[in-house]
């Protein structure tokens, strides 16, 4: 079950090239992306409603995409143009076409009634082609659902145990310190001080220097996450009273990054890392996403396997604990949504 | 759904050696063939009926077929003749013997009832060991079920597209000409004019020089295309009237294509291309079936790309467009065919 | 459906090193089996109750197993003893704990109800680890239902065709000698003279020598093979009026051999090959294991493709022949202790 009237990120701008047409699966839907002359890109079903062959092996001809097929011609709207060998197009040969906004150096589809498409409802990725940003980009194929991802983003205690050698710099601070969190439009703001952990290695601070950082994160619906690290020296906690800090950090990081349902059993998984260019070189901005890139494959591994063991249980029940917290409001904001949707469908099949 | 009460082609006769069992499955059904000594081809079921080891892994012994799993020994009838530790060999010990023909290079199996395998209903292959022609040989094996290949056959506008660099030489004629199609003995014939085509390149023919071609096939239950092309100087198509033509051509080129189901979701191409040795030499030939295997293989990425698109679609709707008045008709004709063999179960069923 | 109030063996001893958990999946369930400080090896769930992360991707502490993914830390018995960030740990909070007992160099695993898992009923290997004994070890994964396996061993005829260029050594002797079967506790008891065989080639007999082999062996419930072959020369079954030889062989060999399911579709086999230090040197020993491997990989080639035949037949029946005596003797006697361990089950059931 998905969210449909939502904007999801169908890649960096950098995956979709002038003249080709890129394949895509959003939510069990094949969809082709390709841009137009004037460089917006166009999303259309993937599936030539002639004879269903993909549109993706097709060839852009000015706005429009022709079917390399048997020939039909589509107009950016889904609109077909024209069918050779034949002189009139009825207006029932069309393919679906989704709203498309490209911000943030991502493509995003709206998957759901193109009349509900609001760019507003976008959420704004950090730093993104900020000149004053380092950033490096990414992105990691799953085969696991997407909600074992969100849950994953949502439960950062993990950091100790998955990541202990590449973001959890062997400490406790993670699974020790206790989030708060809150309900915001359509996401959760998660925030807390993560106390007294070793400075990363790929800095230039002082050996054994020990830090106190304010983490605070929104996860928007459908699984958006928005992280913005700020690092102090070690007692800014106590300092603040544990709470948000007000004074300038050491250095800020941030990362955004965006779960794409491919379908039920798959998933795709786009991650920016962006470091301060007053603070570090373009180096320590690689370095440390090398080490992101590390942790980003020990949290696939587990995933997989976890979702390996879901799927291979017949009746899967997962016991609570106190870590669940966020994840479970995620879970419940999820499913608010879905039924919103629906609702006006339940209400037509009822009449 | 299968027609059963038809010759398939299970392959060339190359691929069936003297002293090695062959594996095949058709229509679903795992079927084992051999030669005797004399030649003759063998086709059993491949499956032993003591505890169905398939007896492709088997062991031909005279004009028998041994299983080398516990030694049962099977007759071309497919009657058990011996089995290891046993006196008596019950009469029920047997496998399902299937008819085979050898003919114009090609062993076909008849997969229905065998009392009705008549092998005057074997399609003639066009030019297959003649002398005259010079003759290439191949086969692909498709991730689709076959019905896709047979629509694929019977609507040659494709070329312009999907064979724009091979087989269409860039130009719109096949999107453009408008075959004849009429019905004949369990199938179709279906002719047309392919006007101001350029030569193609392998031949000896002067630079720029266009050609108007005359194409007929014959496209015979359940999937045999067998097609003449006969090319003469531009002009040539209007001169006769756009009717079939009577002049001598200034060559012809022949091809027999054969569509085998392995099951609903696989299918064997098999595929011959000839060309007059009064007009070509055997460099050339190979030249031509150069750029028929390209074209092949660009048939197999569409209509493979396609299935998978099908596949995924749940309740899968397609658009008529003219071009498909053949395949159309084709799929009426295997329908009436099928139905026509299942009768006879109705009414016993009804009973 | 298997037999649960077994024991099976989950591998060689040498399988299971000190400081990394090893996943298993036996009878269709996850299990993580790993060595405590003391060498004891414990087998649990594999399948973390807080999110069902595998714990085989966990580490351990002492004698315990922490998952890796959120940190919950669980002791031999199955009882979570830890979950970070929270200071009460529920007594539901457990996985299923495994009676395991590690015997003749392979690690046993009962997979029934604990209470029931009493050693005694573990089948006692033949020479393992037995100093007078050369002993070599090996395993191989099967994709194919564990009775396929069984029957095959089951039934020593196929020897003489699966076999004939390795175990059988071209002889009919396998396919003609007729066992005496006879039924013992869990299991049955199968003997016979095979006669007038060659020496194997990797003994120093005298070229063309031929021998009689006693060959008796235990086949035990779920599946367990341990033969013990006597080698006479030639006229040896007739002076003994085919009876159990009591004079001294020549020389023995020994084999235990066991059948694990992974599920329903996979399996594993475990398997030694023993030889008399007072008879072989070393590398006859290692040279008689060459051709007891080509021989079991002979018997998957086999078995695999029996098993995809019958897994691509609608309703598989299999005609009975004299040589499957043993095996259905087997079938049934498995039959009986799966009816009889689901007794209690079913009588609560119609309570």
């Amino acid at each position: 079950m998905f969210l449909r009237n939502c904007w999801y990120v169908a890649g960096w701008s950098h995956h979709f090239p002038e003249d080709a047409p890129v394949a895509r699966t959003m939510l069990g839907e094949p969809i082709v992306l390709y841009r137009k002359p004037d460089g917006a890109v166009v999303a259309l079903e993937d599936r030539c409603c002639h004879r269903l062959a993909p549109l993706s092996k097709g060839r852009r001809e000015g706005d429009d995409l022709r079917c390399m097929y048997h020939g039909l011609k589509f107009a950016p709207s889904g609109q077909c143009v024209e069918i050779p060998g034949q002189s009139i197009v009825p207006p029932h040969a069309r393919v679906r076409a989704y709203p498309v906004v490209e911000q943030d150096r991502w493509v995003w589809v709206w998957m759901g009634e193109s009349a509900l498409a609001d760019p507003a409802l976008i959420p704004a990725a950090l730093g993104h082609g900020d000149p004053g940003w380092w950033m490096q980009t990414g992105h990691l194929a799953y085969e696991a659902n997407f909600q074992l991802i969100n849950d994953n983003l949502l439960d950062l205690a993990h950091l100790s145990y998955v990541h202990e050698n590449t973001l959890g710099r062997n400490s406790m601070s993670w699974a020790n310190s206790k989030p708060q969190v809150s309900r915001i439009e359509r996401g959760l703001r998660i925030s807390r001080w993560v106390v007294n952990n070793p400075a990363p290695k790929y800095l230039d601070q002082p050996q054994g220097m020990m830090t106190d950082m304010w983490t605070s994160y929104d996860y928007m619906a459908a699984g958006v996450f928005l992280l913005r690290t700020r690092s102090y020296a070690a007692g800014a906690a106590a300092a603040s009273g544990m709470q948000a800090p007000t004074a300038e950090p050491l250095w800020t990081t941030l990362t955004s990054q965006a779960v794409t349902p491919i379908d039920e059993r798959h998933t795709v998984y786009y991650y920016s890392g962006c470091l301060d260019k007053g603070f570090a070189s373009e180096e320590q901005s690689k370095a440390q996403f090398v080490i992101f890139e590390r942790a980003f494959a020990e949290d696939k591994a587990m995933i997989e396997a976890q979702q390996q063991v879901i799927w291979g249980t017949p009746e899967p029940r997962m016991l609570g604990t106190s870590s669940d917290h966020a994840l479970n409001q995620f879970r419940r904001l999820m499913a608010e949504l879905i039924d919103a949707e629906q609702l006006p469908a339940k209400a037509e099949a009822a009449e």
